[in-house]
């Protein structure tokens, strides 16, 4: 099954086009979490636990991971452990590094962690992307247009007349050979999203800037002519109750946000 | 001290523009680092030791030590560490992310792990580099134009008569406040590396490429017009000596290797 095959089951049976960003802060989980031997995998696993049924999958972002150490490395390993096969498992690398070192990063997010698919910088060409294209049930989310402000530096560079974020998924659909190839273009380029989607309805796209970064999901959405996206959320759900609330608190307040967002997306979707 | 006067200090210390690139694989490093309970940073140790006094610093590649899960973390913690304080520490993690994350592989690698520079893409932007560059004694080698087959893929678009890289390059620029801000190049684009080291002899520069990529040292120097240089080298050198060598050769070849290639890059640079 390829991964976009994955991607569609799973968004039709979970009826849910949302993924949840864990990006845990261990200075911005709730107290109860701190009397575990590993917080944050505890954070992430009853956040899991919470919203398995109502989501399509879930995108920790390796960074927050790394600064954590050996714990950090424990903790990925738990939370992939903990998301269900049928799910999406992003991981939120960015990575992009020459041929035999990216050969290092695939096996190292694909096939030790076991992840479906990772955000990679395409800067560095196509040698950085293709071992992770080798591996032909799993994808990659490149970085086209960003939801931060630095996007304009270099992504919006006219290049005869096109924009570099354009001619970046030009040659990357050039390596699209097994449906393993999408893009991450953010919330608040609806203008590209509409265009983009129009032509391209079938290529996979992970679409950040929802929630903390409040863009406006109606006008999202209004302009997305695809069924294959994901809309991330992350500190709107994983941070929506307040540091000291119980156990039960917590995972009532993580399922009543991914429950509420996925309720807007199904609705405005609908339009 | 800022990041460039040490650079400039250990360069004339120890006579060697020359870096170690520490990209370790298990499968490849002398049998008799299987004995330790952490091979790959027994290996590091090793290579340390026995090159310290003729090069400028070491450049462990993080791609080699994710996979190794946390053997790995710690194999970058005792590898940092068991590098002298004088010596330049270069994380080659090409990282890029927008702001907030950024700050989390900031606070890794420069403030948990202790490196004094890290490379970076560029594509995501101002935002993405700026947590580094507020490490005011730390600094980011932005990824110019790299030495792999995929470098032509977006590096060489051109742009109102400019290549990207040229103006990935000149808009980095504004923001190195604090001769914190250098770049990749890749040791084949010798026409390029003339060009701007020409016009900007000031900037630190990262180069790889040498060795086992196999470019032509001679060509390389004769276009160099800076002092403020590091050339990588990995291969050539870590996996000099055979898979069955004793420690003592271990040491031996590593150290030959290394002498070797810095007297050829000092017997150049002085021509």
């Amino acid at each position: 099954m390829s991964y976009l095959e994955k991607l569609q089951k799973i968004i039709k049976k979970n009826n849910s086009n949302l993924v949840v960003g864990l990006d845990p802060d261990i200075d911005k989980i709730p107290a109860f979490f701190l009397k575990y031997k590993n917080p944050v995998a505890e954070f992430n696993k009853l956040i899991i636990e919470s919203s398995k049924d109502i989501v399509a999958g879930y995108k920790p972002n390796v960074a927050f991971y790394e600064c954590l150490c050996e714990q950090g490395v424990e903790a990925i390993r738990e939370t992939v452990n903990a998301i269900p096969d049928d799910l999406i498992k992003i991981c939120d690398a960015k990575r992009g590094d020459m041929g035999n070192t990216a050969e290092y990063y695939a096996r190292t997010y694909f096939d030790i962690y076991g992840f479906d698919s990772i955000t990679m910088s395409p800067y560095m060409g196509v040698d950085s992307v293709a071992p992770f294209l080798e591996r032909k049930n799993k994808a990659v989310y490149i970085l086209a247009l960003t939801s931060n402000s630095g996007s304009t530096d270099f992504q919006r560079l006219k290049i005869d007349g096109k924009f570099l974020y354009e001619i970046v998924m030009e040659k990357s659909l050039e390596w699209n050979s097994d449906d393993n190839v999408g893009f991450v273009i953010g919330a608040n380029h609806t203008e590209e999203l509409d265009k983009f989607t129009a032509a391209h309805p079938e290529i996979s796209l992970l679409i950040p800037g929802i929630g903390a970064q409040a863009n406006d999901l109606n006008e999202l959405l209004k302009n997305l002519h695809t069924k294959n996206f994901v809309i991330n959320s992350s500190r709107g759900i994983i941070y929506s109750a307040s540091k000291d609330c119980t156990e039960k608190e917590f995972t009532d307040f993580v399922r009543s946000a991914a429950v509420k967002l996925n309720g807007s997306i199904n609705e405005k979707s609908a339009d």
